[in-house]
């Protein structure tokens, strides 16, 4: 069973937006993210690179940022998501503090007023109305280089309590694309403020964690060019799985593994969720076709592996272990 | 100069959602949709056709009804759109009511409360707020056909009075993802609601007409599939224009004429519009890349014509012409 | 060391032609290769059916006959190679007589004269200079199902004596494209006559058997598109490996295995190897490349498993195991 | 009617194998040829470049020759031919003289002993057996530009006598893949000794002239990924004509035209024709299926215009006007 969605929430989320990571090497991750990916780089200095996908006016969809002492690298910062308008940020403000989270005004360079959150997980949020903007480059097909990353699409994060973390959002307009179940027991779900299959996904596991953020691809011969873009730069252990395809959202995927470990999906495949009267589908755990539409075995690391999340008031969020034992099927 | 768009507006029209067309010989059509554009039929009887792409859980997306006496075969009858909750289709009743433009209550099969009303020029819409649901097919892949067209996407409309029209619909809260201009002339807007690049383009020409619909196709490997399946079939008379790429929101296309000569337009590529805070993107009348970025021609017909849409109170809307004498360069 | 090869060899075959399967149910298999497959039957009875690719012009590249008692499912009868002259026939056949090789003249239908004969470790070879022929339907593209498969490609068989066998083909004019070798011994000859990378890949392992015999697809998309098709019918099953690519060859691979175990490789993407003037690539057991150009592993089963290849006096060819210990680190 | 083809020619001729351009501005050709089409450069002075494709290990199979005084860029210096033996080269040189056809020894860089002859319209023609030999670059990905262009495949020339030099070549054991007919007399002949469809193209039309060399590209993704590039960098200028399908071969085709105008076709797909025992493909020359199969138009200057060829002792071959008038339908 689903939590019921408010339709009209309090606030308005509309997007999942950007991504803050630590990474231990700048020049190292810029020149993955760039010559690997194909993202664009719109500003950078010592400690920070801000980058874009091609078709986002976005000033930055995600920000790599040098980690200091202490091996910070490969801990996700915190993830982004746009609300439409300015008060929006004000309502916000109040409902994260009335039910008593972290809440907080940031300052955070190229963004309108930015204010803090923390989910009741402890997954560090930063919302924003607005942001600096570029030219899209999507048709500045001359300058698209490796797989010709488009847009930040979505973040999967993990927890043991499904259930409790997808009422949370389900209480602020999230609605469920798919979700994946367990008799009674809710282990994924599949959510989205945009009109696409996805936003957020919650997948039970050991957490909070950051399990993977995802870069739409503008076509699915983008896929194995990709493959083989790695292939010639001796880079495949960048490869964590794929080529393959969810039958969850039905994402044509490849899983990259940055050089401080962060995971990135790059796909393409989806569907438009725009109408409210549709049922989200409810896939079964031991149906593997949710997970490998077309068959095969996923590494474990896919499934135990995910970054470490930064706390509100710094330091990293303690891990809860899942109660839950034993792999699924199609994990080797 | 781009009228200003209501952000809140009074009422939530959330998408284009269905097109309700004139057919000659249903057979024929119901042939040509199912086998070469790959729409799944959802019902039928023999006055009408209820199909649907392979990714839209809703009842249908283009209905094909079979039309009478005096030769109505090659025009549309209406267009239609979906609002988010139930109450806005009575905001909308009074809204169109208040500004003198025909709206009443109709009965449309399969969709919920259902309301007719006109535009300025006299486009004949449908508004609804639910439909039906049937199972997506988008992952059913061994019943794919021809196209695989996956989801009815946009409309374009042709109209003398571009910027009038672009203000109603702005006023609607239609936002531009792109618009032409020639000095400060507007001559095409190219407006959405959903969060992609269109639900409706207005374009300037003798009007009101449809100048097609379209749907999304998964994959750019699609695009030439579908050319080469035209091809085998002996059909590529079908085929108007394309295959080619617009600038205009990066739409990889191909345009069909369907047996009663309504226009098609099949494509894939385009780019998310959420966040309310870039620029649309200006062109000008003489930059030939914003129709064929790739270069080459478009045929006159591709110019020129278009289905004649149905008055409110049936027979079809009179055709104004447009002032603007010559063609385009890029058009032979 | 690969052994010499004779450039002007005493008869010339020019290709790998056509493969004759065992199979257990001819309708079940027929189904599996018409609908998956997408080839073609050009003529079929109760006992036997005739396929070809969708490019070919000859009859058959593909004759599965309906196996009778004994449990022969899942064997290859004889795998077919074409001379380009007749008197290539009279030739070839007093040279494998001069070698104690057998050699019969054989009734075939649809061929012209035929010629049975086997190799130095067992497998049944059949050699013809000429077939009917039938209209290609390359451009019916109405017509194409499945994976629109071609055109037959190459056969890899199995041999403990990899260098033995190499040898043998070589003094028939088969050269090499690449190979595999673990210090001085050779491991994988993969030998062509018609210009491309292979006729006939020759592989260490417990033999002869047949390993697979390959079809090649019209376009990389063809790849995941198959795997979609097999996804939707619920047969995903007979994906035993990929998509991949072999660093060998360049091929963007898909194994299947047929309703008897026959395995089939379905590829696109090779190169031309007319020249003789060019060293053939020379690869590394220990590199992974090789084999898994994007990395990731093999299943045991395809490393493993192969058909077994009916004597030329009938029977199975006993299989002589392989010496060699342990499986390549890519194999799972 | 077809001249007869003889299939054991008195020497063997393997394949087409290179170009000689002449081109005005080295630096500025080059630099199209390897960001463009993604050839490589093997070797270079202030007067050549000796480009490769991506797969080829020839050293070159273009080569740009910066043209003196005299307007002589945009004339093709001669078209190659690999033979498979030396003594080949011998009995070639006889043949020729012995028909009073001009042959000479030349000096060829970078290749082996070669021999310069003209067939009968005039066409200056390059023969050799062996030339350096280079590393394949096929899985060298992360190098791979533009389009990827992988091999040259085909020269098309032009001749008012087509029957005349098509009966020229089939003499050379140069075979028919398919023909063009109108009645009774032969306007186009499709030649190949490599076992794809072509190796040279003979069409009717003033001549002697070159129409267009052909590289193939790896994939038909590519074909619009290179539409694409081309408009990024505002280059479509360069597209005469495409993308689309040829019925005769299959060839999924763009062709473009170089900074001297020299005509490239880039295509993927075709098929085998090893066995001489299928009929060659008759088409008429009211079928335009044969030109675009896609239907659509060709433009007047891709049928009008090529480069001339330079003469066997300097200077260009005078052209001789073809009798026939008017224009195919498909051209506009």
């Amino acid at each position: 069973m689903l939590p019921p969605v408010d339709l009209r929430p309090p606030f308005g989320i509309s997007r999942s937006s950007h991504a803050r990571l630590c990474v231990t090497d700048l020049a190292r991750s810029r020149d993955f993210y760039t010559s690997i990916l194909g993202l664009v780089v719109t500003e950078e200095d010592a400690d920070a690179c801000y980058l874009r996908g091609l078709e986002e006016a976005c000033h930055h969809s995600l920000v790599l940022q040098r980690s200091g002492e202490g091996g910070e690298g490969g801990t996700a910062r915190r993830i982004g998501f746009r609300v439409l308008f300015e008060e929006d940020l004000d309502v916000a403000y109040r409902y994260f503090a009335d039910q008593g989270l972290p809440a907080a005004w940031a300052d955070a360079p190229y963004q309108g007023r930015t204010l803090h959150v923390s989910d009741p997980i402890g997954t560090s949020l930063e919302l924003c109305a607005t942001m600096e903007t570029r030219p899209r480059l999507h048709i500045d097909f001359d300058l698209h280089k490796g797989a010709s990353a488009q847009r930040l699409d979505h973040f999967q994060v993990l927890t043991p309590d499904t259930y409790g973390l997808c009422a949370f959002y389900s209480a602020l307009g999230f609605r469920n694309s798919e979700y994946l179940e367990h008799g009674e027991e809710l282990l994924g779900a599949f959510m989205y403020r945009k009109g696409t299959c996805l936003d957020l996904a919650i997948v039970h596991g050991s957490g909070p964690r950051l399990h993977h953020f995802a870069y739409w691809l503008p076509d699915g011969a983008r896929v194995s060019q990709l493959c083989d873009i790695l292939a010639g730069a001796y880079e495949t252990d960048r490869i964590e799985r794929g080529p393959g395809r969810h039958g969850i959202t039905n994402a044509y995927f490849l899983y990259l593994r940055d050089p401080d470990g962060h995971r990135i999906e790059l796909y393409t495949s989806d569907y438009l969720s725009v109408d409210p009267d549709f049922e989200p589908i409810r896939w079964n755990l031991h149906d593997s076709r949710r997970q490998a539409l077309w068959g095969g075995h996923a590494p474990k690391s896919w499934f135990l592996e995910g970054s470490l999340v930064e706390a509100f008031d710094g330091g990293w969020v303690k891990v809860e272990e899942s109660e839950l034992q034993g792999l699924p099927a199609y994990v080797r």
